[in-house]
C-alpha cells in the first residue's frame, strides 16, 4: 500500500473508533464489566491461536537478531497470558470513574453548575513490542468508556492481531462495538504518523517508548499528547541520613529491577557524610555487579570508581550502572536534579525536617520521596489500582496514570429559564 | 533580525521564564498578592505612558484600515485601564490554588502517598490585539505561581510593551523576578513559531484566536497545548419547551453579545412544536436585526427565511446571524450537534425529564445546559472567580479555565525506609 492508502485506512479506523466511543459514553458499568470479563475469557479460549501467533513473532524477531531482553518482553506463554486475562478481571473489579459528580454548586442566579466525569473519547497508544500491554491498555480504556487504537511494536504484530481478534469477538458477543478496541493493521511508519494526525477524531495519544519515539511524536502529532516516561531518577543522601537505611534504599532503587523508568540512575551524596557512606555503598554496589561512575571528589574517597563524564549525569542507563556525585549542600543537589533530571522520581534520604520539606517543595518532579525507594512510582504501588503509563508532563496527568487519568470532565448546567444580563 | 536571531531571543526569554518559575514555585501567597497589588497600582501610575502607547497603536491600526470592532477591542482609556487594574486586585483576593493537598492516603506498607497542587511552570499565551488580556493573563498566571510569556496581536504591540514594563517594575519592587511576566519583543511570525517549540521550557501554550491560529499551532507546536474556543453553539427547543422561556433564552443567547464564543449559532426546533414556535421566534429575531437562515422545513413554515446552505451548519457567525433547522426528534438534534458542533456549549429547552437527562449525557460538549442560555459559559458565571480562556479540548482543562486549570499536581511520598520487594 502507498502512504495515502495507509492514511485513509487509519482515518477509517479513527472514524470507527469515534463512533464506538459515542456508544461507550453511555454504556453502563455493568455492560463494560461484562465485556471485560468476556474479553478475559476469550484470551483463555483463544490461547492456542495467540501463542502460535506469538511463536511466529518470536521466530521472526530471533531471525532479525533482536536482543534477548526484548525477546523476553515479546514472549507470551500460558502463564503470562492468563496473568493478562487476570488483569482484565481486576480492572472489571475497579470502581467506574465515569459519571461521578466532581463538583456541583448553586450560583446566585439559581443556576446549578456541576462538573461530571466523562470518558476522553478515543485514546491512541503507541508502545513497545509487549503483547501484555495490548491487553492492559484495551482493558483500562474500555473501563473508562474510551475506544482505543493500539499501535504496538511491529515485532509483536501477529500476537497483537490475535489478541485483538479474540477481544473483538468478546465485545461483539456482549453487545459493545468491536471497534472499541482496534489495532493498527499496518506496520508501516506512515500508519503511526497518520495516527498522530487524526485531529478531531483522536482525543489523546499516549506514546510509550524511548526518546526517539517521543521526539517523533512531538514533531509530528497534531492531536493532544501525554508524554510518558524517561526516568533519569536521583537519590540524594543528606548529611543526616541513617546510613543503613540509605544503603538498603539505594540498592533497592538501583538493583531490584534496573531496566525500568523508576530505577535510580544518579546518586548524590552530601559531602559531610561522603567519607563514611561512599566506601560502604560503593562496595555493596560492586558486590551486586553495579558499575559505579563517580565524580572527582567521590574518586578521591573511592579511587577504584570509574570516572563519570558529563554525559553520565544525563543518562537513563536502564542497566546496572550508577552515576555518583558528591555535593556540597542540599541546594547543590536540587540544582543538579533541576539541570539533569527528567522530572520523573527523586528521593531525599534524611532525618532533617527542614531539608525534607525543602526537597519536597523545590524538586519539580512527578514523584518526590522522603526516605523511600524511587521504585514505588507505579499506579498499583500508589493505590490507583491500575496503570496506563507514567506521565512526565504537567498537563492533565502527572506521574502514574490510572483510570481517572483516562477521563475528562464536562460542565452540566441545570437552569430554570436563566438568561444573561 | 533574521529568523535564527529571533529564535535565540525567544529561547533566552523562555530560559529566563523557567528560572523565574523556579522562584515563583516557592513564593508565598502573601508575596504573590503583594506583587499583584503593586502591578495594579503600577498600571495607574503609568497610565499616561500606557495610554500614549495605545494611542499610537490605534493610529497605526486605523492607518492600516483595521475594522472598527477590532479597534474597539484594541482601545484602552482611563476607565478600561482601571478596570484591568481592578481585575488584578480581584485575582489577589482569590484563594491561592497552589499547595493544596488534593489527596493523601496511607498504603499497606506505611508509605503516605499524597498529591499536592503545584504551578504548571511556564505558560505561553498567544492572543488577539486586546491589551486587557495582557493584564488578565499576567495576573492569573502569577497567582497560580507560573511565569508567563505573552504574545499578543501585533496591533497592540506598543500597548503591551508599556503594560509589561509597568508590571515588571512592580515585580522588581516587590522582590519577585520581573521575568515572571514577559512579552515577546518581536512581531515577526518567526517569534510566534519559536514560542511553540520551546520543549522543556514552556510547560503549556494557550492559543486564543481563530481557526487559522489554532491550525498553525497544532501543526507547529512541540509544547503541550490547550486549545481554546471556537464555539458553534446549539440550542435545541424540544416539543415540551415552554415557549415564552424558550424565546427569551434564544434571544438572549443570540443577541446579548453576538461576537463571543458562547453565543448560539444554530437553533434546532422539534417538529412537533415548530408550527407554533418558529413564526414567533423568527419575528422576534428579525425585530432585533438577526438574519435567520432556515432549512427547507422551516421555510415551509416561515417562507421569508433565507435558505440555509450546508456551510451554515458549520459556521461560527459571531454576528447577528442564526441558522435554524427543524428536526424530527431529540436523536436527530443530538446527531446534528455531534456532526457540526465544536464541543463548546449546547442547550436543550424542555420540560421532559428523560429528554433532559439524555441530552446531558449524550451531547459531548464542554458545557451542556438544560433550560438556560449558552451565554453563561464563562469562568466568572460558573463561579471560578476568573477566566484564562475556554478550553474545547478534553485534556487537562475543559470549558472555562480558572486558576486551578493553571496548575498541575505532583506526588509526594513520605516514607520511613520502605523498599520495593
Amino acid at each position: 500500500m502507498n502512504a495515502v492508502d495507509i492514511e485513509n485506512k487509519v482515518k477509517s479506523q479513527a472514524l470507527a473508533a469515534k463512533a464506538a466511543a459515542r456508544q461507550l459514553r453511555s454504556a453502563s458499568t455493568t455492560e463494560k464489566n461484562t465485556a471485560l470479563l468476556a474479553m478475559a475469557n476469550a484470551l483463555g479460549h483463544s490461547s492456542d491461536k495467540i501463542l502460535a501467533a506469538n511463536a511466529a513473532d518470536i521466530a521472526a524477531a530471533k531471525a532479525k537478531g533482536i536482543s534477548s531482553a526484548l525477546i523476553d518482553r515479546l514472549t507470551l506463554n500460558e502463564e503470562r497470558l492468563s496473568a493478562a486475562a487476570h488483569g482484565l478481571r481486576e480492572v472489571a473489579a475497579l470502581p467506574d470513574p465515569v459519571g461521578a459528580t466532581v463538583s456541583m454548586t448553586r450560583r446566585p442566579n439559581g443556576l446549578e453548575v456541576g462538573r461530571i466525569r466523562v470518558p476522553l473519547g478515543v485514546v491512541g497508544i503507541i508502545y513497545e513490542a509487549r503483547p501484555n500491554v495490548t491487553v492492559d491498555a484495551a482493558g483500562l480504556c474500555l473501563k473508562a468508556g474510551n475506544a482505543v487504537i493500539l499501535r504496538g511494536g511491529s515485532e509483536a504484530f501477529r500476537s497483537n492481531m490475535a489478541i485483538v481478534e479474540a477481544m473483538n469477538a468478546a465485545l461483539e458477543r456482549t453487545g459493545l462495538p468491536p471497534a472499541s478496541v482496534q489495532a493498527i493493521r499496518d506496520t508501516d511508519r506512515a500508519a503511526t504518523l497518520a495516527l498522530m494526525r487524526q485531529t478531531g477524531l483522536v482525543d489523546v495519544l499516549i506514546p510509550r517508548g524511548g526518546r526517539g519515539l517521543i521526539r517523533t511524536v512531538l514533531e509530528n502529532a497534531t492531536v493532544p499528547i501525554i508524554e510518558t516516561g524517561e526516568g533519569n531518577c536521583h537519590i540524594f543522601v543528606d548529611e543526616s541520613a541513617p546510613l543503613d537505611a540509605a544503603s538498603r534504599i539505594v540498592l533497592n532503587a538501583k538493583c531490584q529491577r534496573p531496566g525500568v523508568c523508576n530505577a535510580v540512575e544518579t546518586l548524590l551524596i552530601h559531602q559531610g557524610i561522603a567519607d563514611r557512606f561512599l566506601p560502604a555503598i560503593a562496595a555493596s554496589l560492586a558486590e551486586r555487579n553495579v558499575h559505579s561512575r563517580g565524580c572527582e571528589r567521590s574518586r578521591e574517597i573511592v579511587p577504584e570508581l570509574e570516572a563519570a563524564q558529563e554525559a553520565d549525569w544525563e543518562t537513563e542507563y536502564l542497566d546496572l550502572v550508577l552515576a555518583i556525585k558528591v555535593v556540597d549542600s542540599l541546594a547543590e543537589a536540587i540544582d543538579h536534579i533541576d539541570k539533569y533530571g527528567t522530572g520523573h522520581s527523586e528521593a531525599i534520604l534524611t532525618n532533617d525536617y527542614n531539608n525534607a520539606r525543602e526537597f519536597l517543595e523545590k524538586v519539580d518532579s512527578a514523584a518526590v520521596y522522603v526516605n523511600a525507594s524511587t521504585r514505588f512510582t507505579d499506579g498499583h504501588q500508589f493505590g490507583l489500582g491500575a496503570e496506563m503509563g507514567i506521565s512526565t508532563q504537567k498537563l492533565h496527568a502527572r506521574g502514574p496514570m490510572g483510570l481517572e487519568e483516562l477521563t475528562s470532565t464536562k460542565f452540566v448546567i441545570y437552569g430554570s429559564g436563566q438568561t444573561r444580563t
